[in-house]
Parts: structure tokens; sequence; C-alpha cells
């Protein structure tokens, strides 16, 4: 209860509010917009260099500069007087990376744990070294090479990838015979410093992926394992943690997560895809060095989210606890459909479903685009997807009883 | 695993993003800059009427005006265009509210709601009409009017309250005699339409509040009874759900919120702060009609917080699930102490209470602001309010020991 105290009197806030050092995030997409909500809960400033002014973060940060990520004097724009420099995607070109690095901007991760998110090949042969299990792969510049590589792997099918640049099913091929082989090398080789790799078309039982954020000064935490589900190369569904794992299972992926994390000396969220073959064995296919799908389920379903313990990260604070807050978290993403304007589904989608946890990213509508995601907490992760998927189907294509709550 | 599909595109962001309708929110502290975290993950769009550029919600929401929310020229433009306008405080002056409204402006809560959390005197009087108990009370005048008011209730000491303005213990004070009562009147009654509220000292085992959030369609949710624990009138430590509540005490309480919110129709959150009686009753001692100090642990302890369901409510869109999701939650106020960078101090706060949820509003410090808040999550609610007031006084008065995690 209210004890004696002075009369009410007007608060002034014209007082200097002492302003943290500030973080910049190059690229301006959904992953930097989700990193804004921990960052104004927890005083910390970003600036974005986002493409465009209507930008998924660019919409939600005030703070951020429009331009080109590959050109030299944009970076250092959106780098000047920050405390870390961090990013949305993995696309900046790696001499801009160890250009800036070299005039002393701090980059986290940096330029040489970046160049295995951005290189497959060079990720594979990394693989190799620390003894880290990966599909079968070579380096393949002519169709009479891949041909070799198919008959000392197991022949066709084969899986083609280019080496970087591939994202969400972008860059990858299955190839079925030495003719499309051909074909394929006429379309993709002529391109100038292509480079393609050939791998062996796993059998796999499903797709795991592990999280772990990592400090500059070498702690890490990881999240638990999830199961990552694919539809034409586009993660659509996320089960957290991932059905049916044994503690070895898991064990083993956290324990690559760490070895991989420190030998790449890692600084942030890396994200490590893994395919979990029809005999049991656990091999690399992607490290994502960011924010990543298949840890989006961790905002509304982990003690600490991937987009905070990120920032924490970069910053080299000490890293937040990972463990679920609830048996089982599924999370669905919202791709491109019939509906146009997404937010005005979130009534519908919540009617359908009241526990859903919506999440919108700002962004036009194109067929199969990420827009947003959805998830849902509790038990029988079949349930669950159920109805994640209800709802995400709702804010994507429509709703079609009329009912209102 | 990735199937055929074309090659890397770059992406062009260029279309045009569709704009959801924006809320106005008039007031620019902590309430509304902790709105824009779910606002931003659900794709709705808030605008500020702020004092300062640099007040909370100003750092961190792009569409900021700065104005003076008594003048009806700033109130109008921060509200033109907007889908409904909702509050960070309860300062607007009713008449301008009535104004708005009669303007055609949605106000959400209206003017006929809100006028019973800006006036203790016609809140009371609703009260009393409604059958919910109050403290005893009356609207006193002059000394010899408190003098007859303490001779038929029990005598001194009792509370005197200024009707309107009073918050976080200013506006309140313990009178112990006559004599007293003629210095407080010569001090406050002179100030002009000063109404001076006479209140019974009520014996309390301790104060309860519990929160409500409700759709102007009616539809409404409530989140679990919770402890407030107060220090020179300012609500210090939460405990969410208050401990040893017993079915019927809590189901009372929510029987009361849904009255209250029902017959006052009351749109978005509304907060009813109680006392717990010695002798087991409960009196409703205020009305907050907005997010509230003692929700601020369902941001990280709820299924939904009390800022998205208040922007829900607000939009009239379908309520979120109010439950826990850990079996307590304590929420610690971190006030202006010694500490002036109260960013710099998040991890030694992290490394004492590597579980700390921590929210920091961007103020200025000033001796006992509310300057963030920490929650800590678990089991044990002594030993929650040990860590969290650990992690919090770090925050607040800074860190002996130096170690580093």
């Amino acid at each position: 209860m209210a004890k004696p105290g002075p009369m009410a009197k007007s608060e002034s806030m014209a007082e200097t509010v002492p302003t943290p050092p500030e973080i910049a995030v190059i690229g301006g997409g959904q992953l930097a917009r989700m990193m804004q909500a921990p960052a104004l809960a927890l005083g910390m400033r970003l600036r974005v260099l986002a493409e465009t002014a209507d930008a998924p973060a660019a919409q939600v940060i005030g703070d951020h500069i429009c331009g080109d990520y590959t050109d030299a004097d944009t970076l250092r724009a959106a780098a000047d007087g920050t405390a870390a420099i961090t990013f949305d995607h993995e696309h900046v070109p790696g001499e801009l990376l160890r250009t800036l690095a070299g005039q002393g901007y701090t980059l986290r991760p940096g330029p040489e744990a970046l160049q295995f998110a951005q290189d497959k090949s060079r990720m594979r042969t990394k693989m190799d070294e620390l003894g880290i299990p990966v599909p079968r792969y070579d380096v393949v510049t002519t169709p009479a090479e891949l041909d070799a590589f198919a008959s000392r792997s197991g022949g066709y099918p084969l899986m083609i990838k280019t080496a970087r640049g591939g994202y969400d099913g972008k860059g990858v091929w299955t190839v079925n015979t030495s003719g499309e082989a051909e074909e394929l090398f006429s379309m993709v080789a002529s391109k100038p410093g292509a480079v393609l790799l050939a791998e062996e078309r796993v059998n796999f039982r499903r797709e795991l992926a592990v999280l772990i954020a990592r400090r500059p000064s070498g702690a890490s935490v990881t999240y638990p394992v999830v199961e990552s589900i694919q539809s034409e190369g586009i993660c659509t569904e996320v089960i957290a943690p991932a059905p049916g794992v044994t503690t070895t299972l898991a064990d083993t992926a956290d324990r690559m997560a760490v070895t991989i994390a420190d030998a790449l000396d890692v600084s942030g969220i890396m994200a490590v895809e893994l395919f979990e073959t029809t005999d049991g064995r656990l091999l690399v296919n992607e490290l994502a060095m960011r924010p990543h799908n298949t840890g989006h389920w961790t905002i509304d379903g982990a003690q600490t989210s991937q987009f905070e313990n990120h920032l924490r990260a970069v910053l080299d604070e000490p890293l937040g606890p990972t463990a679920p807050t609830s048996p089982v978290s599924v999370m669905v993403n919202v791709l491109g459909g019939r509906v146009q304007n997404l937010p005005g589904q979130r009534a519908a989608a919540w009617h359908a479903e009241p526990g859903a946890r919506i999440h919108l990213y700002g962004k036009s509508v194109k067929p199969g685009r990420k827009l947003g995601h959805v998830t849902v907490c509790g038990e029988d992760a079949e349930h669950l997807r159920t109805r994640a998927r209800r709802a995400a189907g709702i804010l994507q294509d429509g709703y079609q009883t009329g009912a209102k709550q």
C-alpha cells in the first residue's frame, strides 16, 4: 500500500539517455527483423543495411541504410561507429569482409568462419579435415568428371549443387542420367566462376538440425536437435525437439556442432543441417552462420530465442538457457499463396487456432516466398503439426467458413 | 532434401508491401515501448505520440510524433488515419477524449471506461453500484469533514488520496492526526479542482492484482492472480501466480475483473489492484486500463503477453491463451540507483543469473525511477525472488566482484 510520498509531479524525460553501442546488421530480411524484439527489450540498438526501405527489417528498425551489400563504401557506412557487424544472410563477398576486418571492424562471425557457410566445397573439405561425416562429394568441372564421380560413388541419380549462392532449393539439381548431366553443364558451367559440386544422393530417414550460439571468447550453448521437413528444397516445418531422437544421436549432433563451431571460430548462431541416414548415421548437409529457419520455434518455445542469443553472442555477453518451455513446439512456415493481405488473416487464424503464435515478416506476396511462420507449443507433435498447418494455411491461402469468435 | 529447382536468382523486394492499419498509442513510455515487440511480430504498425524524441517508445518506433497529449490538435495529428487509439497512461483529459470520440475516432478503451481509471472517486462510486467491495471512503473538502469521516470509520490513521493524477505512490498520504490533516489540506486543497478522497487504512495481508484483456465485442480472458509487493508506493516485485491463493479467492478475483470490465465496457487490458484483507476479503484498490506493471511477467512467463493481448483486444481480434509457461514467474523492477549505464550491466547480471530475462526501457537514470525489470521463471517463488532481486540489483546498483563468465 502507498506510504506518504511527495505530490504528483510531471516527470521530465528531457535528460540525456545514454545510447548503448550499436550492432550493424547486414541484410534487411526477416532474420534482421526478428532480432529487433530482443534488441529493444535488452536495450541494444541495431542499425540495418537493407536492400530497400520496405525490406522487412527496415520497416521496424529506425536506423537503417538502404544500399548494396556488395559495395565496399556502403558496407563501411553501415559499419561505421558500431560495436560489431553481423549478418542476415551469407551473401556479402568474402573479399569485402576481409577488407572490413583488416580495417579494424569487428565482424561476428568473422570472414574466416563465414567462408565455410558461403562455399559448400570449402565447407565439405573442412569437415573432412575435422573428421565430421558429410555425403560423398567432389568438385566437378566437366560431364566426364561427373560420370567418373558417379562410377565411384554408386552411380546416378546424383545431386549437383553450386558451391556458392544457393538457398531454399535454388542452386540444387538432381541428375538422373549422363545425358541430363551434359544438359545441366551446358546451362550452369558456362557462368564465370561457377564451381559445381557433385554429391551422392543420400538415403536419409529425415533431416535434422542443431543450433549453437557461440561467443567470441569461446563459450557456447546448443539447442535441442530438431527435425526439419522440407518441401521443394524449402524448410516448411520444424518439430522441436525431433521426435524419437536417442540420447546417443542427440549427443552426437550436439558434439558435431560444438566441434565445428570451435574449429571454425564461429561467433553468433550457427545452424548445422544434418541428414539422418537410413542406416543411422549423421551427415552434415549445410552450415548457416546466422539465425536460421530451423530455430524460429525458439522465440515461442525456448527459454532464450535464437535471435536473443545471437545478439548476446555478437556482443560477447553471457548466453541464455536454451531449454524448451513446453514439451514440443512445431513451427510451420507461411509461404506466398492466395492471400495478399496476411495481417488481415490473423483473426481467422486465431479463431481456428487460439494458441497459434503468429509471425509475419511484412513482405510482398510471391508464390512460395517465406512470408511468416506459425508456432504452436504443446504435448503431441502430430496434433501440433495439424494445428500449426491449419493456422499457417489460413494465413497463406485464406479462410473458408467465415465464422468468428 | 533439395529437389530440382531453378537457378539462384536475386529476389527483388521492390514490390509494394501492403501496409496494415496503424494503432495510435498516446504516451511514449515503457508500456508503449513494450507493445512494439508483439506489434512487429504480428505485422501490426504502431504510431506513438511521445513526450520527447528520446522517450522509451520513440527510440524504437519509427513512426512517432513528439508533442503534448493535452493539446487537441496534437492528439488529432497522432490519431489521424489510424484504425484505433490506445494509451500508455491515463493522463489525457477526459474532455479531449470525448471530443475525439465524438469526431469519430475509435478509442480503446473509450472515454466512458477510462474515466474510472482516471478518477478514484468515480471509480469507487461505480464499484459501490456494482456491489464490488472497496475500502471505506469519502470525498472530503475540509479538515472538519475528514475528522467526521475518521470518527465514523475507525479513526486515524487514514489515507488521503488525490482523486486524479496520482501514480507510483504520488498523490497518496497517510494522515495520523487531526493536526496533520489540517497541514495537508492547507498544502493540497488549495490547488484548483483538487478532489481529495479519505480512505480507511485497510488491514491487509498483501496486495494482489488480476489482469483482464477484453475485446470491444465483449470476449475476455483473465491472467492468473498475482501478488504485488510495493515499496514506497511503487510496485517492485510481482509473484505469478500469487502463492497460496485458494481456488475460491482466485475465482472471486477473476469474477470481479470480468464484472468490472463488462460493466465499464473496457477494451484492451485492465489491471485490477486488490487488497487481500487480514480477514480474507478482497477490496478493489485501483483500476488501470492499459498494460500494467503487475503484468510484465507475462512477456516471459505466459503463453500470450499482456502487450500482445492488449493490441489484439484493441483491434478486436481473438485473444490469446493466458496460461503460465512455467509454474512460477517472479518479476522485479529495476529502479534508478547507482548505475548510470544499465545496458553495460547486462553481462554482469547474466553472469550472476544466467536465466534472468532482462528488460530495459532506455530511460535516463533518476533515483527510484522505473528503468527496467527482470523476470525469472521456475519452480520455487522464494528462490526465484532471490535470483530476480540479485539480477535487478546488479543492473541497478552495480556489480562488486568483477568476475566474468
